[in-house]
């Protein structure tokens, strides 16, 4: 990295290396799109600037970036998704994790797979912006990991389990096992998976796992009619339930007696669902939620769901960040860990109201 | 500023002016307690580090901080209240529009008003590591308002409109206004205002403001019983709506026919108690919650609330922002909006089901 000099930037922008230099020195002398160009040249080059920076370089910036997925989807709905991911909790745990340890938090979205997008992340830390990375994976074989283990990045891998990676993540498959075999020891029988619409593939397929297991123990057919793909919103929970709603009541294809979402947001809108038609909660239809929002406990009716620790798994991802900074954790030595997750039981799966 | 030599650092800190270079040059060699203390030292003067950070001092970061308040209290209850505020969702808003922008986006909490933390959030600015800041403030006095512009930082308070700042903040009044207006529009007589529980008193009187016009417009008298103190979350609406149960249906002091919450999450609250109760809303009781968050949708029945254009209000402070670091914009041209609000009418206040 540090053997690109201002020559090889000045090349690359079409321009002297003295107009480098002066975006060094006086980035204000600089027309602002001849700046920007070279700008884009020091990143595309990883460039750190040799005499000034070097020093500040291997200064510790005691910040580290928060890096999640955005959908590559039009402005309006990508907002929209991101805010309906639960990533709005996660982050302000980190950024209060941070602030308590005196670190700064650094928010970075990335969208898909954009190879210039995840340069730019890389540069964080060769730029010395950032001194570590938590990264929301999009799936095992994200790009965005293998780049920052080339470039020797210190990251942490947040909410999936990637081999070779330190990770924080959820048990997801024993959280679903432990739900469905909640609904089944309540008397359940067809059980509907609401899961996921493939964005993160790897949790989808553990989530599954535990679906499939705990069905197996009990001894009760897996039916490929109910699982269904359902993404974590609100309206996606609503259709997936309408949907639901309008098959026969018994037969081959028939409505489920119970539903597990994929997340507390879909289940908000399955309860929506249900209670617009008619169906009594959890009388007909049992429901359970995944990540126990505050407000699940004030649904009507008060809605079970999976408790995940998120503070726990926030602080753990933090603590071994901040080890591989300061060079406490050889990079080698895996800091892995899959969070328990913990059934909350309300009235929407049986449990008697306050 | 930058008057503040290694001397005077060193002298702060207790230790040779040769060992502050070396913590600027090679800090790795300087053991960590003797470097946290120079480092604590620079912080408190102010120290920029001349010959190495002076160059780069001037290039712009491309990165603006988002400052949020921390309530002071133990950190797991801050934890939950932080994460029931609505600032994640601004947040993630700040940090998708910053993105979209090539900037990065900087979280920072800050606990009430000790002086340090304060210092540090200008330092953020002073030492370049963010180009601006966007602050949310606490009153209109917040003491990190003065200090800022006494160290000419751009920035732009968000929520809030601070005289003398640039601000992008809601219309409270107006809002609150409509929403009783449109509450004794249809048929409302008695209308209960969860007035908040002080944490920023001045949108706090707005409301009140609109609460009270509406009244005394339509002929309907003031009554102080009617306006309770709440918080924003779902547990305080859901208090305070039990002990709003508990008052006798007719006389002094009676229960209200309609609720205007601080939130959506503490009409949830609300709406959790009235179930509970056994009183049907909309036709005993109305309910109005504040933010529109997309689940106000899918509440049973879904709830009448505010919507916010946070969209809109990110986008003019971030727009603000930038012109205030690229100098086109005068910091004394201030750039003030207050943005209108729009009343979403849904079941819970009489709207038909769909």
């Amino acid at each position: 990295m540090g053997q690109t000099t201002i020559k090889d930037v000045a090349r690359r922008a079409g321009v002297s290396f003295q107009t480098v230099s002066l975006v060094l020195n006086h980035p204000q002398k600089v027309a602002r799109t001849t700046r920007e160009t070279i700008e884009t040249a020091m990143r595309d080059l990883d460039f750190v600037p040799s005499l000034a920076a070097r020093s500040l370089r291997k200064k510790p910036s005691r910040s580290i970036a928060c890096v999640f997925p955005l959908a590559p989807e039009p402005a309006a709905d990508a907002f929209r998704a991101h805010a309906e991911a639960e990533h709005g909790h996660v982050l302000q745990t980190f950024g209060t994790v941070t602030d308590e340890q005196g670190y700064t938090l650094v928010h970075r979205c990335r969208r898909g797979d954009d190879p210039d997008g995840l340069s730019r992340i890389a540069s964080l830390v060769s730029e010395a912006r950032v001194d570590g990375l938590a990264v929301f994976a999009e799936g095992r074989d994200d790009p965005l990991i293998g780049l920052l283990q080339a470039k020797r990045c210190p990251f942490v891998v947040f909410g999936l389990d990637v081999p070779g990676t330190h990770f924080a993540a959820r048990a997801e498959r024993d959280a679903v096992h432990g739900a469905v075999r909640h609904l089944i020891a309540a008397g359940s029988r067809s059980i509907c998976l609401l899961a996921g619409d493939g964005r993160c593939p790897p949790a989808v397929t553990e989530r599954f796992r535990g679906y499939r297991d705990a069905l197996a123990e009990a001894g009760l057919p897996l039916r490929d009619d109910l699982v269904v793909p359902c993404d974590g919103t609100s309206a996606g929970g609503y259709r997936a339930a309408r949907a639901l709603l309008e098959r026969p009541e018994i037969g081959a294809g028939s409505r489920p007696d119970a539903v597990v979402a994929a997340s507390d947001r879909a289940a908000f809108g399955v309860l929506k669902a249900l209670h617009e038609g008619g169906v009594r909660v959890p009388a007909e239809i049992r429901v359970v939620g995944f990540g126990n929002l505050t407000q699940a406990a004030y649904a009507v009716p008060s809605l079970t769901s999976v408790d995940v620790p998120t503070l726990d798994m926030v602080r753990f991802a933090f603590a071994t960040l901040v080890e591989l900074i300061e060079g406490t954790r050889a990079p080698d030595d895996l800091a892995q860990k899959l969070f328990p997750t913990r059934l909350v039981v309300r009235e929407s799966s049986g449990a008697p109201p306050p």
